[in-house]
């Protein structure tokens, strides 16, 4: 029998019984869909470019008026935000009357940071000038650096999380993850000046606190010990698990620490590899003890 | 000079020595090639559209026909599987008469299996939902947990590896890996209700088998510990190089088990980092001893 | 009020500040900005299409003649790099008197190194096919080797960064950083048979050299230790930061090697996850004392 | 002030007007909208290689199993067509009880008319080979006789019209005047081996009857004398306004048959230009008396 | 000798003098060239979707906001129009001193025209609607009219071309030219309430002025009879040439109206294929005497 | 029965008969399919950038390397000719021996006849800014003269013609029609300094000859009277059909000259919607005896 016929007569038993397990998927009607996350990363492209013109755009005719760009993307951000936004509340009824009326809000209260998010990421891109010798220039570190492109979707991304804003903000960082291999939750809280270095591996969970001018290598997790069960073997949602770190603190590679109770202290280095569950007070230096090597020869 | 007229002088010796490394090279005659490499990326797009209808597609204009939408999706998911299947097969030179023949056949096999791996799908996104505080729903986890699409691709692919399809799955879980970070390799063997949180770094060989209700974070990887080589110093292919996890174990961030041999008993917990390279018996907890930290005040 | 006024009445003071930042940030010019960074991208396509004809290009009508797609592929690339490589030296002000000239010379020579690099480039896909007993040919390993494609686009990069061109070399393999998780800076000097398994998170810095017939496995971090700060408090660029890994050395997952000083002798084989910062004679075997293992029953 | 200032000051009048006027349309809820005219031209494109599979399709690996890329082609035409329809019919307020079911009805019997238009497109293609010297074989004549293409489109999108689908027919047909020049209402009713040479600026109107083996030629119109106004001046809908052609008729150039009683009696030859709004036997030759014309030397 | 070394051999010749043929080319640095025309199309498609919001654009989640939508396609337009206008003002050396000044005063100024332009559109189209018993709503109108298309267009360029842009308006009329087969010059004057049927072969030129009401078939011609040259034999620019058309005029398919001088009563009927190159008076039905038809047996 | 099942069960038998339509069509091998027909039309478009740089290519940034473009584009031609060439000769069975081998030989001698092509379009376009007073200059005649377009693809279609190529001189002037209205056989014969104006519905049959400087307006047919059948009723192919127009003619709008036999003499001007079936001298005004025009009162 012809592949035409087999699959004429095969086919029907598959497709049926497909679409009865998408009857039985209770969360079958999508919020935003995959339709959606292509949109959420478009918009990450529309504010690049409000956020960074000359770079993210090409360049205007006419360096001075530069602004009219500026303003002309910024509505269309403004635009598309709000109507993903509308989405995403509708979908996971957390509007009870009017979702419309909190997307408008939620839109611009996010517009309006937009200039504070900008001040941070320069301050972001002077932190990775100044923590490898290897950088060039500003134009390179935003081009070509992927701690920064990390944490400028960070920086978008936990402005809309702050704000109540479902799925788009994991969606936006999740973006930023397949990009650079870092992997930082939006509602996680990082302050000034911070910088990751090639960074593959880095993961930030949700409830971290993370001072200003920390700096840290690839492989660094700041992630949970253990999570409570509810009665039903359920984890417990919203519970802090994460670790707070202080002011100036630097994580090499590799370096983990675990725990909602786990402070490090400001100033404090910890070294790579270091496994920390446990505060440690400010000034610190915490290393693994020199580890014996066994040396032998071929 | 000009520079038109150096290349018109310079780039024919360099054409003419590349040709003739083509020429040499044995295999200059691609199976499938590159262009074979973004058809399977695009396979696995119609094959998420059908698994997941109404979330990786446009949600059909009324939703109690859906089961058309799949239909149709299925049908163009078979006929290019097969049609790369084909190629994948002749070019192995696997098939001694009829490779139209034996392409149908698989294509019909791994067509018919769709179910089955969507059941498990199923049980994959449930255990991503009870293994992490922060998933918020189930839309969430498909379209934004690198775990999940990684896991999805490979029940894919490696259902085209058992039915013996060459080049094509590694390709798909090759694609999962650059937009993840975690790299299964589709000859393992991994049970329900498998989740991956993370997961940047993650590498699962090719002779592996993971038991039901495994979990692990990333940087986790189940290795080889080291390969025979033949008389002429090339590796042996095909012997069991990687390990056995057993059910309901979990690997935490960066544990690394390696060995043929090595066996994780049911139930048992490697903690992260943990360096194994032989067998625990079930309901083991494996830590390193705690870490001897040096701490100093700066 | 409506949304559209309220953008009316609330953007314009926004876009302000963001302009005011613009015009505040020193490296406002971009020298080729992000749609060179799109160009980059697609002369390193062209250029693999040089370099594996047939594989990286749709199979051309007769096989006797691809030598004349080669020609016309590579003339497409000289093109397009040498337009690239002005933009980048103009830029960055690094031609006293005639960019072009110099953008001419450049482009040249490096066309005229592509032969050398497709030779090495056959030795790593080579080393590949012998380091993984998994592999099963040679166009499995291009298509699907995220170890091969990062070297392949290092070999290129490395070869602008040596003839001085700024910016592109990063951009090139910030771009593998990006689709298999390994970041190789372009400065680094590797030697022939080159392979990287997996690779997800494996670093090696600006400075390091790495000998003949090399294999190092994901996680791998050739790195600096520490480096020297200006009287500024900036770093200071150019030092020698990264180790130097002599010939037939094995580095498992995870090892970590650090210091400009540090020097691993040939035949060396480095175990998983040992972290080293000094240097080790050739024929020697490094491996942690075997972790202490606590092993507990649940 | 900076144009940026000013389109923030001037824009919102501007765009509350245009508001105001959308608001004030009477039809201003599309049924397909723009976005759907783009699926009816894609439309046009499927339903064109499931009739000339190996010419409108990249060609099939296998020769011999062109049936399954039909019937795959055919499905997707199914289900778009469907979809389509639906909107239409909806929008039109058509279906006073299920607009879905009535989608259903009419896209199957379209579907099953397919190969009844595709012989009768056989017939069109022969009658363009006999009846241009200027034709080299069937291919040339589907790739490029304007005239050809206009008929397929027709033919398709009669068959829509005749089974009462509003505006997707309409809008196929102004895609082939687009592409072609030659403007055929869905509604006319065309015999067998239609042909039509050159083509731009022929009109054939919505009641037009056209017999078997017509050949016409560019800047033919068949067209309306006048029409009926209602008691308000409206023009009176689904009239009989335009000729009848008998069978074996020939139009030259610029030839005009115009009123809904104009009949052309069979194998009758109309001369370019002529201007006809009366019936003419069979057999008939009509040409206008040798145009007197006035002959000087410059 | 293989083709690529012919290649080589032969095409420097070639290339060698093309270029020079470009370097005597006196016009060879365009104001906006080929890639400036695809944005003009772009800008037509942006204009569109602020005319006919929800026709034109895909329709927004909530109608009640269309406004926004509006909004922000209306800012982008301008944005683009501006930057357009100033390319071709700066090309053609027509600002002494500030030709962005002049291109902020152009775009700023056609811009508080789109609501009249609107406005117009509205009356064409019902203009449509009542002079084709075909027309069964105003979105097919819209959407499948190609007369309608072509007015849109020129109501645009016209505008532009009457604030006095270069090239643009001539590309965007001559877009509307390839695809409706309707060639408006932007220059000419055109009333309200105007409809073209069919079109294709419709020629008005560039000093014509048309009044309300106006009703065309295909194949209209509003046409120069002759030209005045100059001393060199150059035509001379910028004359009269076209006629006037009075108000309530309807023209039949293939009618041809010469010269600058002459004028069409208002109220006067203007048969198929006539003629005309003097003026008549109002309420004038102008018909060819009955054309002499030889009606002769086959 | 739902609308799934309904295909399922009724689609089969349409297949089944569209692959059998499939099956006895003659013709159904391609020689290059509608694919290739798109590669035509991007042929088209690099020819058009090799021989008008800096308009149809976005400009290059140093103007005076303009010649490293030229030879970049001229090679991509070259290669993807020869491509298309060889398709459509085997295909035809037009080479005995060694197809590649013509296909080389006719690329090349098309790529050396693109100077004389060029400088023919450098007199074309000067013939088109003497013939209209509306031109403004000559970047607008090339982006925005349909008469220039036609000519532009007919002087390269006809090379190809004279070389023998089948199926792709046809496909390349239908391409013309398409966006232009204009109908030129890639057989024509037209001398220097050609110029159509509006051009929509021109006409110009394959055994035409054109002399220098004619000048011609829309709807100009240049057509055969009739045509011989062979024995069997089919029309002998290759026969002189179409007119021959001297230097100098002028034809004005909707003129109808036909016949193989018919020659327009030197300097002849041929007035609009005059229809000549026979020769005239030079130097002779052919106008019809002034239209005795009905003219009433409504």
């Amino acid at each position: 029998m012809r592949f035409g016929e087999r699959l004429d007569q095969e086919l029907p038993e598959v497709s049926t019984q497909i679409y009865r397990q998408y009857r039985d998927f209770t969360d079958r009607e999508p919020t935003i869909g995959a339709a959606g996350k292509i949109r959420v990363h478009a918009l990450v492209g529309l504010l690049r470019s409000v956020l960074f013109p000359g770079i993210y755009e090409s360049f205007p005719d006419d360096a001075d008026n530069v602004d009219v760009f500026i303003a002309a993307r910024l509505r269309d951000a403004g635009v598309e935000l709000r109507s993903l936004v509308y989405a995403a509340l509708r979908g996971h009824g957390q509007c009870s009357e009017d979702c419309q009326c909190r997307a408008d809000e939620i839109s611009l209260a996010f517009l309006k940071k937009l200039p504070e998010i900008r001040a941070l990421l320069g301050l972001d891109i002077q932190a990775a000038y100044n923590g490898d010798p290897a950088a060039r220039g500003q134009e390179e570190i935003i081009l070509s650096y992927p701690g920064f492109e990390a944490v400028m979707v960070y920086r978008l991304a936990h402005e809309l999380y702050v704000l109540g804003v479902p799925t788009i903000p994991r969606i936006m960082t999740e973006y930023a993850h397949t990009n650079t291999g870092i992997d930082i939750h939006p509602g996680a809280t990082i302050g000034k000046s911070f910088f990751i270095d090639h960074g593959t591996g880095v993961v930030i969970g949700e409830t971290c606190t993370i001072g200003d001018r920390v700096k840290m290598y690839q492989g660094v997790t700041l992630g949970a010990r253990s999570f409570a069960l509810d009665a039903d073997g359920n984890p417990v949602k919203g519970i802090k698990r994460h670790p707070d770190i202080g002011d100036d603190v630097v994580l090499y590679a590799g370096a983990t620490v675990l725990g909602g109770d786990t402070k490090i202290g400001d100033r404090s280095v910890i070294g790579g590899n270091v496994w920390l569950t446990r505060s440690v007070a400010p000034d610190s230096k915490v290393y693994n003890t020199p580890p014996v090597l066994k040396i032998t020869r071929l």
